[in-house]
């Protein structure tokens, strides 16, 4: 179960708020890469954690009792970035002042509504759970496939790309409380990348491949577990390590081999009566 | 662009079509781990990758273009797990033959029926781009994020959970030629996961790290980008490669921390007028 | 604006009901071929309906607004099918009675409960805005181009579907009231095909071809707006009305020509600074 | 910031694992009078709560912390009741045992596969964040409107849906433990059903009406603000506290007014040039 | 059944067509707090009312017939607004005349196609389905239980939500039509509040609580149900109507407990074989 | 299977890249009117296709693999159009040059901020299966119903709507480049659509109608197959082709029929016990 502190767990601040920036924000809120994703994503895989030890579980739960607090600070910090956005178009100074200030020009107004008007519409000038074209969160995105390693790189790819993410936010930012958050974020998302990696490392590395380890390799086909599939219609590919030497696994060499049908043309025959097919799939006259 | 071959890449064959495998072999089709997610996610990451050399983009088109093949591996094998289902309930025998002897029960009908309805009554008998709960696959999960060791593990955990689902399909699958389909796939997943991997450790492993590796790493805070944060109450903490010793990327010592508020209480004050929230949210009274 | 009468369009009775049969009619209701998109569909092509006159507008009203009657009948038809079907698993006879005598097996309640249990849990026996398998309606499926004659077949494939929809479900039914509606369902559905492909050879047939027919053909290539492209390896086509002969507009001639590539491969170039791609797609060192 | 004890708020114990009940189960997480959904409503109406005190964010946050703990618990009882399920159809004792005896009758296997592909499928017998049907949680359900009054109502209505979910589950358990969580659960739903009543009570009730009470009622038309419209052909109403006596907001008097277009036909004239609507609508001839 | 007047409810006038104001319109016909939403959540609980009365049955489908009305009139607004935007960039005065005028800069063609683009392509200037940022409505938000007073609960946020975004709208209007539009649709959505208002009131207030009413009380753990549970770390709690008192029903008395773990930490033990889950989960050692 | 060629179907050139112009080509990739929406219903059409002859499977597959070539050439545009637009605000001359030109005024760099953060943001200028707003595509769009006939309406529907789409795009483009490249792809949607309609011509036509035509006729409603029904108030109708002379599909004669209730007035009854439904509906005393 889970307790609170209303004190945010890095400062959010915001000297000149810029609801454009607000706008961006929201990518790392309810964005793929962003902030909900990893919190529930960690959450779900703690709970469903099937292991002889409950060490992974119990690592889980700390880093996404953590994530809750940075949806709050990035929450926080749209709200602070909108604050001195009109609440309406009436509303006086609404063009100008610091907002005018920061848009610098006569269409400032227009502008921002395009880009706001959800925001002022249906939030009260507050944060959503929406990526920053307002489209919202999607729980599919929760990825927790009972494979722990599987989990793992899910993990390292949604830090990757949150971090990816948070450095474009901090190229965006002008404000110094912002480029403070972010460089607390962007330090967290580097640590967060180290530990699934670290988890990684401690299941064995090229042992934990290829992923699922407990599916008895021999099961599948030895003819091309190793080879790169060139589809090219002239054969030519591009050489790299998938290309030749051992594999990264060790459990195999890398080899090369030209794409080509080993299967046939599927047939599926006439459709069935009754299936409401067209009275010519079924091989019948039309109906009267 | 594209050419075909009408053949398959690799025999698709079934002895004993069940409708329900055919249900699960959707999840391999329209699921999240499925194959118009690597199929697709390849695709873009080609089409947009920006670099020195085209070397990746092409790799990738390699890999996208056969990936194309496999849905239509699994469509078709689909289409023949129910090729002895019901067309509709008033078919002949609809309950009995091959069918009924695989279901081996008086409500084989209704059970088909139930798990059937939507194959049935939308497509002819056919596959869908829906996972096996009849979800259509949605295009957010085609992550392609323009930095290529982010999208290199996002492949990694692409293939990874889609071998998992593939050899849970092995084992809950019961026909020989299903079996020998997806002992192909599973190798050409092996193959998949290793080629990412080839591409990460040619991206440098540890220099590669922090993604992205063109942000300086000086930007973030050095306070906290190596420490495991500790969300428990009372302090307690599992154990494990990711609280001592090197960071993975070797630039950095694992520590621990207890994490705890270094933010305040965020206030944002009243509501702005105009803005319709409560009168008293605005600090005013109700209007008349 | 709107009137209603509380009486039904035509009447919906049903004598067994059939719990199963339910989950397939929410195909008719929420499912993309269903009656919410082409009532919906109607009246934003009627309300956007831009013309000399407002013939095509009226019209569409009149289909739109029969469509809600439609709708209503369906989800009284969902609701009475659930009628005699367990509220909860403690309600005597759960298994029993008339839902066990059509389940015909020891296994009914655990059949219908799985089948059910969406509409046990969320709606207290009655429809939804959902398809077959629980996934609520989408309204991008709401097409409304601008263009009548798009418009139209947009139009004339939503009843085309529909009705295919309907003689499966017709198909599949086995209560007499249940056959009852679906007959004069199946009837509206033909008429509202035939209203659409009225309209269409009101438009001009031919003259409306290709849809737009306000945009200058002249300004499309010359070179290949009537060519069947071939993209087969080896360069093999079927043959067919596609192939050879005037074009169906009647401004063309049909031929066939063998797809290549026109264009070259495109060369994006390395990422830029400051994008947070890999330092090695920038052609820079990592960061330090 | 947030903090987590590993053990549950409240016990979760389950003597006969169900894995249909477990299906059930899911509604609670994943569906829209979830556990999910009221958490993260909570929270975003906590985190851009603008007003003079901080009461209601820090009473907003209390409970929002308490709904993780809920959504915990239900993806344990999800992973008990999946305990004895099999984990593929391989497996020793698949249909039987105990699943064998709960489900009762030869075809048990394939009613549980047919309901559990999904969970088998993707997450190795875990929660995942979906509701009965498969289909994912989506975040456009987190209402945060910005006005206090509002939110609390769709507060009271995702409490009073979540009980009447939660009874209904708790009617459809079979298992004691099952039972004793849910009737926690539904405990704690009556309460925040009535602390959602007892801030609206705060807010004055009748004060608090029209949501929202800033804006000058004036303001609206003053012809049908307190009238019941008719829409029926026929003129007939059904009688009722909404159609006459004083208002609920005591402002008012409830009266009936049969509706009747009080605009014109609309008519938005001929399609735009170069708005590749048809040449008809435009009024040209087709171009060449 | 349901019949129409071409005729609108009430005057959709627009001297000064504004294209961003229509987008802003967009979020009240597709935005979960629109008229779509409105109008079939009142259908599908009208026609999947059961009670031993029509009664509330007949009034949900005067209001429901009523919205279609409302939607008619907002799609019509937003028609009106888009009528002096260009319909392509190459129009003549695109970025001059009327819409010059109203967005008075230079950058206006720019601006006005990075609002409207979506309009411009896909619907000839029409209304769409959609929100104002462009996300189709999900009918997933059509909230029927088939509880009466959940469901008016439901009514009751979602008027009042629409209320708050309508009051928003018209702080947002410049144009006199506009105005005169919304302040006769917000004076429906104050009836329309009140009328799900008075219901509860008809329903018996106290006596309807908690809801569902129908499922006895003795049956949820006395302990917990009117508890306010407190979930700071410092057991610091705000004070107000929720933490004292006779409680809102009138059936227990509010207090406040601090909240702590009652449950054990859940163990869910080592993943099943043959669950392709990593062999360490299993507790074996990696297949070969 | 399939091969691919790494050049491109058509020369993609872009002279003045215009970042607006980029996310207007979305709508082209992502939108319901786009590529990946042909591309996939053409293959999944061909994967299920059940006929006594592949020749339409075959068909298919050209075109599909075809409209590869198309995303393809599209997603090129995209990161052509953005390849001089600042990768981040910090970045030297994001708001000159090229960009400043084509924007031409003060605000350029907020506009093209609020257009382009989710390009910026997420792919690093690349191009994403989505729409203009930024709404991922949803594979319910991808129709395949198993009768050829009505999907072939589906496809004339889609590259009818396409073409629109794409006039409305050469239409707004002001480069060289682009023109040429969609006075391309407008030729081949002319011929997508003639192919489509070949097939229904070499269907029969008046044959195939209605659709199914392997349902008998007889078996639907003989009285109002034919009739358009009227839904308004005063039985006024518009007249046209739809309401008199012989019908398109030659086997009825079209008539007017005023609508009116032939049924009667649903009443579903009390709600059953246990159902969790209000006291009320069930006709009880509120639980205690």
């Amino acid at each position: 179960m889970y307790y609170h502190d209303k004190r945010l767990q890095y400062p959010v601040r915001c000297e000149s708020p810029d609801p454009l920036f607000a706008r961006m924000l929201q990518q790392a809120i309810g964005g793929v890469e962003g902030e909900i994703r990893v919190c529930m994503q960690y959450f779900f895989q703690a709970w469903g954690n099937r292991a002889p030890t409950p060490k992974y579980r119990d690592m889980l739960l700390h880093t996404a009792t953590e994530e809750i607090g940075h949806i709050e600070m990035l929450a926080t910090a749209v709200a602070l970035n909108l604050d001195k956005a009109p609440a309406s178009l009436q509303e006086e100074g609404a063009a100008d002042g610091i907002v005018g200030a920061v848009m610098g020009g006569g269409s400032a107004r227009h502008a921002i509504e395009g880009t706001l008007h959800k925001h002022i519409l249906s939030t009260g000038l507050a944060a959503q759970p929406v990526d920053s074209d307002g489209v919202p969160f999607n729980m599919s995105h929760i990825y927790a496939s009972g494979n722990v390693a599987a989990d793992m790189y899910c993990n390292v790819a949604a830090e990757s790309t949150g971090r990816v993410l948070a450095t474009r936010l901090y190229n965006a930012a002008h404000d110094q409380g912002m480029k403070d958050m972010l460089h607390f974020m962007i330090a967290r998302d580097t640590m967060h990348q180290e530990q699934w990696l670290a988890v990684i490392e401690e299941l064995g590395a090229e042992a934990a491949l290829p992923i699922p380890n407990s599916f008895p390799q021999a099961k599948e086909s030895q003819d091309h577990n190793y080879d790169f599939f060139v589809t090219s219609v002239d054969g030519t590919y591009p050489e790299g390590r998938w290309t030749r030497g051992p594999s990264v696994d060790g459990k195999g060499e890398f080899t090369v081999f030209r794409n080509e049908p080993m299967g046939e043309e599927p047939v599926l025959g006439p459709a069935r009566p009754d299936s409401s097919a067209q009275a010519e799939q079924i091989g019948e006259k039309p109906a009267v």
